[in-house]
C-alpha cells in the first residue's frame, strides 16, 4: 500500500463541479489500495476576494487578523471536498493546518515550518479515511495564534506533510500536464519534461517557472520527497522530480531541461563607482537593508583614464523604488556617480544538469541569440543554468529561438489550460 | 469599570461599511472606559451561501464537515471586524470558539455548551485589547472537532461568554430598538418595551418573538446575565431583560409585557381515541419518538355515546410529516379512526407576569376576540401566559385587536428596519 499526498490548486476546486470532480479522483487513488493525504487551496478567486474585502475595510490589515481572515478560504474548500469525498462512500475528515500539526513561527503572512506533528492525519488514514488538510496555512505554539505560509504555502503544506508522513510521492495537480521545456503559452512547441532533477527544477524554478515554488521545491529537496506535477483534468503522467537522476542512463540524460522566462524584474545600474577595493561590498551592504532579493550581479571592467566602473544588478520590480531610496541616501558615503533604473528587461535561463559537463552551452546559447538579432545585456551562470538579460520586447523570441536551438521543440504543440493556483 | 459584552448579528456586519460602523461604536464603548468582549455572527447571507454551495456538492452534507464550513463565515466577519478596530487606534484580537474556550458536546449543527474557559479572551481585556469572539462555534474535547450550536447559536456565545466572564451586561444588537409589545410590522402602534423579567421574555420567545432566541434567554437567566437589546443602528436605549424585576415598584408592573404571534405550526387531531386511561401517554410516546417539539396539546371531553375522544396538539410544520407516519403506523396499536392534519392555524401568545394575580385576563382576551368576530379553536395557558389558536389568515387582525383591548397601543408608530440576524 503506497501513502500518497495530492495537492489541488485553486483553479482545481473552483466550483461545485470542480470538487466533484477531484473528489472522484481521490476516490478512485483510494480504491486503488492507496492511502491518500488531500491538500487543498480556497476555491477559485476566494483568497483574491477576501483580500479585496479586506481592503474595503482598511488599506493596511493587520497580520494576525488578516491570516484568521485568510484561512477561511481553505476551511470552505476543504470541508466541500471531505462531503463530496463522503457522498461517494467513502470516510473522509477535513483539518485545519492548526488541527493536522502544521507549527509555525510567528511571522504572519510569511510564516516558516518549524515541525509537523499530523498525528490526527495519520489516525485517519490508520481508520482507512482519507485525510483533507487545508493548505497555506499552520499554528503558532507560542502565542496560540493562526498563521499562513505566504506564496506557495499550499505546495509547502503538501510537501511538509508528504516529508512527516514518509509518504511514497507527492502529487501536485495543476492546470498544466506537467513542467514543460519552456512555457507553452511563448513556445507551442515546448515538451512536457518526464523525470527533471530538482536541482534543475530549482534553478527553473527560481528563474520563473511559475508551476512550483522554488520554496516548495527545497522543501522537497532537503527531506527526499518525490514531487509529480500533473494536470487535474486528465489522466496522464505529468513530470517526475527526482531527487537524484542516478540510475538514470546519464549518457541519454538530456542536456537541457528547460528554458525560463521572467519579465518580473528590473535592472538598476549603480554608474561611476570609485574602482577599489570594498565598494561592491559596500554597495550590496546599503542594498540588504531593504530586504530585496537581488538576483544577477555584473561588474564591467573599470576605465583606465577615470579609476571607476559600473555596477549592474537585477531585482523585482516591486523592490526597485526601495532600493533606489537607500542608495540614493548613502551616494555620498558610496562615492558613485549616479543610478540608472530600467525596468524594460527581460531575463532567460537556460537549465540543465548536463551543461555541466559541455562546454558548448554558452556557445551554442549565444550564437542562437546573435543570429535573432536580439542584443544581449547581462551574462550570469551557475553550473546547471545560463541567465541572460534581454530587453523585455524581445523575450519571447529568444525563448522561441533558444528552444529550437537547442533541439527541445516536439513533433506537436502543447495544450494549455488558463490560470494558476495559489 | 464594565466589562460589556456586546453581540452584532449578520445584519449588522453585512458589508464592508456596516463592519466600520460597528466598529466604531465598539471603540466609543472601550473609550467610555469599558472592557469590550464583541461576539459577531457572520456576515448578512454568508451562512446561507455557504448552505447552498454545500447542498451543489452533496444533498445531504456530513454533521461534521458542515461544521467545518459553516465557521468559515464568522470565522470572516470577525477578522473584519478586528482589523477595523485596529485601524480605528484601539488594539483587537480575535477568537474562533474553539480559542475562546467554548467547549460543547460532540451533536454537530446542534451542539450544547458543557464549559466555557475563555483564558484567551481574559488575557486579551488584561492587555486593554477588545476581545472579538466567533458566535455559533465551538469545540469538542474528546474528538478535537468543531461543533456549531444551531438556531440562535451567537446569541447564546454571548450569553455564555457573559456569564463565564462575569460580564455586568451582555448586549444583543439587532436591527430593531428593542423588545415591542408585539410585532411592529404587524401592529404599528406596538411599544418598545423598557424593562421585562426573563420570565416574560421566555414566554415571549417561546411563542415565537423572533428578537430573542429562547435558548440564550434560558442561559441567562440560569446564570444571572443581564440582557440589553437594542439597536446598532442609533444610541436609543433598547429592552433589558433582567432576572427579576423586584425593586421595582409592582404595583405599577404592566399587566401584559406583550404579545407574540406564530405560523410556523400546525395542528394534528387524532380522532376517534379510545377514552380509557394511558392513551394520551402512549400517543404521545409515540410522537416523542419523532424528536418533534409538541406545544399544545388539547384533549376534548368525551362523547358519552361512543366512549371515544379527539386530542389535538401543534407542532412545527416542518415536523408534520415525520409525526403523521409514525402515528399512522401505529395507528392499530393505540385504536384510534383517523388523523387530521392542518397548517392553516395561527397561535397567539399574551405574556405577562401581572396576570398571576388578575384573574379577568382570559375573559378579556376571549372577549376582544369574540368582538372582532376571530373564533378561538383551542387555547392553553401557564402561570404568565395564555395562547389562543385561530385561523392563520385572522392572526395579525387578532393581535391588533388583543394589543389595543389592553392598552398597549403606542402614541407613535414604531420605526422598522428589514432583516433578522443569526
Amino acid at each position: 500500500m503506497s501513502l500518497i499526498v495530492q495537492k489541488y490548486g485553486g483553479s482545481s476546486v473552483a466550483d461545485a463541479e470542480s470538487i466533484k470532480r477531484v473528489a472522484k479522483r481521490i476516490v478512485e487513488t483510494r480504491k486503488a489500495g492507496n492511502e491518500v493525504v488531500v491538500v487543498v487551496s480556497a476555491m477559485g478567486d476566494t483568497t483574491d476576494e477576501l483580500m479585496d474585502l479586506a481592503n474595503e475595510v482598511v488599506p493596511q490589515p493587520d497580520g494576525r487578523e488578516l491570516d484568521m481572515l485568510l484561512t477561511a478560504g481553505e476551511r470552505i474548500a476543504m470541508a466541500l471536498l471531505a462531503m463530496a469525498i463522503k457522498s461517494l462512500g467513502l470516510d473522509a475528515r477535513s483539518y485545519t493546518g492548526s488541527q493536522a500539526g502544521m507549527i509555525t513561527d510567528a511571522r504572519h503572512g510569511s510564516a516558516r515550518i518549524v515541525d509537523v506533528t499530523p498525528d490526527r492525519v495519520r489516525a485517519a488514514l490508520d481508520d482507512g479515511a482519507v485525510a483533507i488538510v487545508a493548505g497555506f496555512q499552520g499554528f503558532n505554539r507560542g502565542t496560540g495564534d493562526i498563521t499562513t505560509l505566504g506564496r506557495g504555502g499550499s505546495d509547502t503544506t503538501a510537501v511538509a506533510l508528504a516529508a512527516a508522513l514518509g509518504a511514497d510521492v507527492c502529487e501536485i495537480y495543476t492546470d498544466v500536464d506537467g513542467i514543460f521545456t519552456a512555457d507553452p503559452r511563448v513556445v507551442p512547441a515546448a515538451r512536457k519534461i518526464d523525470r527533471i532533477s530538482s536541482e534543475e527544477m530549482l534553478e527553473l524554478a527560481a528563474a520563473g517557472a511559475k508551476v512550483l515554488y522554488i520554496r516548495a521545491v527545497e522543501y522537497a529537496r532537503r527531506h527526499g520527497v518525490t514531487l509529480h506535477v500533473r494536470s487535474s483534468f486528465n489522466n496522464h503522467e505529468g513530470t517526475l522530480v527526482l531527487n537524484s537522476l542516478d540510475g538514470e542512463n546519464t549518457v541519454e540524460e538530456p542536456l537541457i531541461a528547460g528554458i525560463a522566462a521572467d519579465l518580473s524584474e528590473a535592472k538598476i545600474t549603480v554608474v561611476g563607482v570609485p574602482d577599489i577595493p570594498g565598494k561592491a561590498a559596500q554597495i550590496f551592504t546599503i542594498v540588504a537593508g531593504a530586504n530585496a532579493n537581488i538576483d544577477m550581479i555584473v561588474q564591467n571592467v573599470s576605465a583606465a583614464s577615470t579609476g571607476r566602473t559600473d555596477i549592474s544588478f537585477t531585482l523585482p520590480k516591486a523592490d526597485g523604488a526601495a532600493v533606489l531610496a537607500i542608495l540614493e541616501a548613502e551616494k555620498a558615503n558610496v562615492g558613485f556617480d549616479a543610478l540608472e533604473y530600467d525596468d524594460q528587461i527581460g531575463k532567460l535561463a537556460l537549465v540543465g544538469a548536463g551543461m555541466r559537463t559541455n562546454a558548448g552551452v554558452s556557445a551554442k546559447l549565444f550564437t542562437a541569440l546573435f543570429e535573432a538579432g536580439i542584443n544581449i545585456e547581462m551574462i550570469s551562470t551557475s553550473e546547471i543554468r545560463i541567465s541572460v538579460v534581454t530587453r523585455a520586447d524581445t523575450i519571447n523570441e529568444a525563448v522561441r529561438v533558444v528552444h529550437h536551438a537547442f533541439g527541445l521543440d516536439a513533433e506537436t504543440e502543447a495544450v494549455v489550460h488558463g490560470g494558476t493556483g495559489r
